[in-house]
């Protein structure tokens, strides 16, 4: 396989004040186009440092990335380093001037001079159009190996990235098939009892290689093949076939991570409707069915009834029961979506209430204590959550994703 | 200042299927402790590689943090890589060992060989205890350098350096006083009319130097200081006081960047109330609300009305206004805030209605278009909003901000 290097360039990176996620996207961008990436860096907005980490990079890698610091600002220096690490005198071009007049133009703002060093690239580059911003990006051959310089604000690198890098990459024969790979999703498994149940498949010389990460309650597994060749094809189908047995229970799809989407699907398959009563979770489960474009469908309407006066009044929950069960309990959160469903009329509704904390935990009702229900067509079910008390922002994170896991199992398994 | 480099060790984040945060947070860490980060690195988990890294960041730094890879499963191999490095021979060390033991025992599971390479330490390193995980990291000077090893779960992470690292490092005379700076949280301002009006300041000589960076609505502008003495002290409080002048408009803190807090802030202030009424952001206002911990006594309930249906009947948003002006309009953001209150008694209600794309735009009302109401004590004021069409989840994160600020400006600018 190809090396890649990426290097992310902002003194804004360093300080932690900035995350860089321009990386991991590229990561996986590249692991498509079958291009392994080595090494990823962040570098300080400093001349020499670009410089000298482009060259540590070529020295490793067929590709570098570098991203960031194309902007007008003063401390936007990364095609000074680059040209320094090529030793490549910088050159104004002019339709890139022209260009950045017009755009300055058309919002009747003036173009300072630091706006023009935009227009600067190093003699041979060639320039990588940017229809998302003021920035073009450019690359270079230096010595048979390539380095590519990106914007690196994300909507733009991907705009560049996907008009610009990839036919390129294509065309130019650097890409390549990507390595035999299948994913499995599986919720609520926690990473220490997948490890044991998968013992040896894990093991770093395997064939296929397992990689597993956890976010949010998913554990995702990714079997890699270690070679293209059909020996390791098949290594991969068998795996893949006793991967799917072994944890057929915990996996919920091996297409999509995201939960939302599944229970969206499987509510337009069955033109049902769905409604959700939340309390802890503060509208997160809402939040979540209505990232999926064209969710209004099947979702009309919710309610965040976050005290005991509004469970009562827009949902019905009796007074009496809330006396004598508390709020975080079987009976109101059965209550509660029963109440949704009622007030929507949707056919699944969803209903969470728990303790998310730090404050309101007690010995008998700990935080992280969350009951969940649905409802299908009056039919109510709840579940008891325990999730380890910690942060609250987590708590609601695995309480909102077990909720749309829970209405996906209704549907899609009867469960 | 003394210098650092970070080492974040695992093939899942070069894969680009986990994000390093970390780094991120090892760097803001630092920082307060007047240590500056020069260089961060995702390397991969492999022997050699670590090795490599750890050599040339020894090179260029006083302190080394090595992050992950301290597991038990069989491709966490950073111990050896360090020791390799290091040219230090691996120990057992029998209190780790019992404690793995016992940890074991506990949970009636059988203890694995691979467990026991979490025992494995360089000679003569200082074990850094674990009170969250299973593997304790470790310390290790090396020719007046340090190298910090460290386990890669956040959680852990978090413990042992708080409980072990801060008190050594300042212990050993490597913390020092941070360098002085202040931050500034404005709203609503994009990067480029900031770079305008702050000109010069912006210099990567200045002094103080100003550091930007942007995400959802909010420019983050911090002005650190060059030196300790107190010419760059004094220049430090005059461009603070310029700087709070110049953006006195967009300034909504000099403390917080969430919006949220700062609204239930002033809602406990003044012994208000608040409720929502979301369309287009489908939760995400009350999400915000709610990581709030303590927030229920401001919050009672809010509603997510998505269909027209839903704005009716919750809201009593009158159906010839929807006909007539249609659901993303000045009239239906009014009577939406209007009847939220109604709705709830809260004195504050906050109402967001948008096109969040990719699906719904038209010529005249085009993806991004979202218009905001506030009604405090029956009196209701509507901005319409543009943003920039793209990312769903960006238009929507933007509007539900911008939904916070306005509710904010109502109560702290009586706006």
């Amino acid at each position: 396989m190809r090396r890649a290097v990426l290097l992310a360039v902002g003194d804004e990176l360093l300080a932690g004040a900035q995350q860089d996620s321009n990386s991991a996207w590229l990561a996986r961008e590249l692991a498509h186009l079958g291009i392994e990436v080595v090494a990823a860096e962040l570098v300080s907005d400093d001349e020499p440092a670009i410089a000298d980490a482009l060259a540590r990079a070529l020295a490793r890698a067929e590709l570098v990335c570098v991203g960031g610091g194309l902007g007008p600002t003063l401390d936007d220096v990364t095609r000074f380093g680059v040209a320094r690490a090529a030793g490549l005198e910088l050159l104004e071009d002019a339709p890139t001037v022209a260009a950045l007049q017009a755009w300055f133009e058309r919002r009747r703002v003036p173009m300072s001079a630091t706006n023009r060093q935009q227009a600067l690239f190093p003699r041979g580059a060639t320039i990588l159009a940017n229809r998302a911003g003021t920035a073009p990006g450019f690359r270079l051959e230096l010595g048979g190996r390539h380095v590519l310089v990106l914007p690196g604000p994300p909507r733009e690198l991907h705009v560049v990235w996907q008009e610009e890098v990839v036919p390129w990459l294509r065309a130019a024969g650097l890409a390549a098939a990507p390595r035999a790979e299948h994913a499995f999703y599986l919720f609520g498994l926690p990473e220490s009892q997948f490890a044991e149940h998968s013992g040896t498949w894990m093991a770093r010389d395997a064939d296929p290689l397992i990689g597993c990460t956890v976010r949010d309650g998913t554990l995702t597994a990714t079997l890699r093949a270690r070679a293209a060749g059909a020996e390791s094809l098949a290594r991969l189908a068998a795996r893949t076939a006793e991967f799917r047995a072994r944890f057929a229970a915990q996996i919920y799809s091996e297409e999509e991570w995201a939960l939302e989407r599944l229970l969206a699907q499987e509510l337009q398959a069955r033109s049902l409707s769905v409604t959700v009563a939340e309390s802890c979770t503060g509208g997160l489960v809402q939040e979540h069915l209505t990232r999926v474009s064209g969710i209004s469908r099947v979702f009309s309407q919710g309610l965040v009834t976050y005290s005991d006066a509004a469970k009562e009044r827009l949902l019905g929950v009796p007074r009496a029961l809330l006396a004598a069960h508390g709020a975080v309990s079987r009976e109101v959160a059965e209550a509660m979506a029963l109440g949704a469903a009622r007030a929507s009329g949707a056919d699944l509704a969803l209903a969470v209430t728990g303790i998310a904390g730090p404050e309101g935990g007690s010995a008998e009702k700990p935080v992280g204590l969350v009951w969940l229900a649905t409802a299908l067509h009056g039919v109510v079910r709840a579940t008891e959550r325990r999730f380890p008390p910690g942060e609250r922002d987590v708590v609601r994170r695995l309480a909102a994703r077990t909720a749309l896991h829970l209405g996906w199992r209704r549907l899609a398994r009867s469960d």
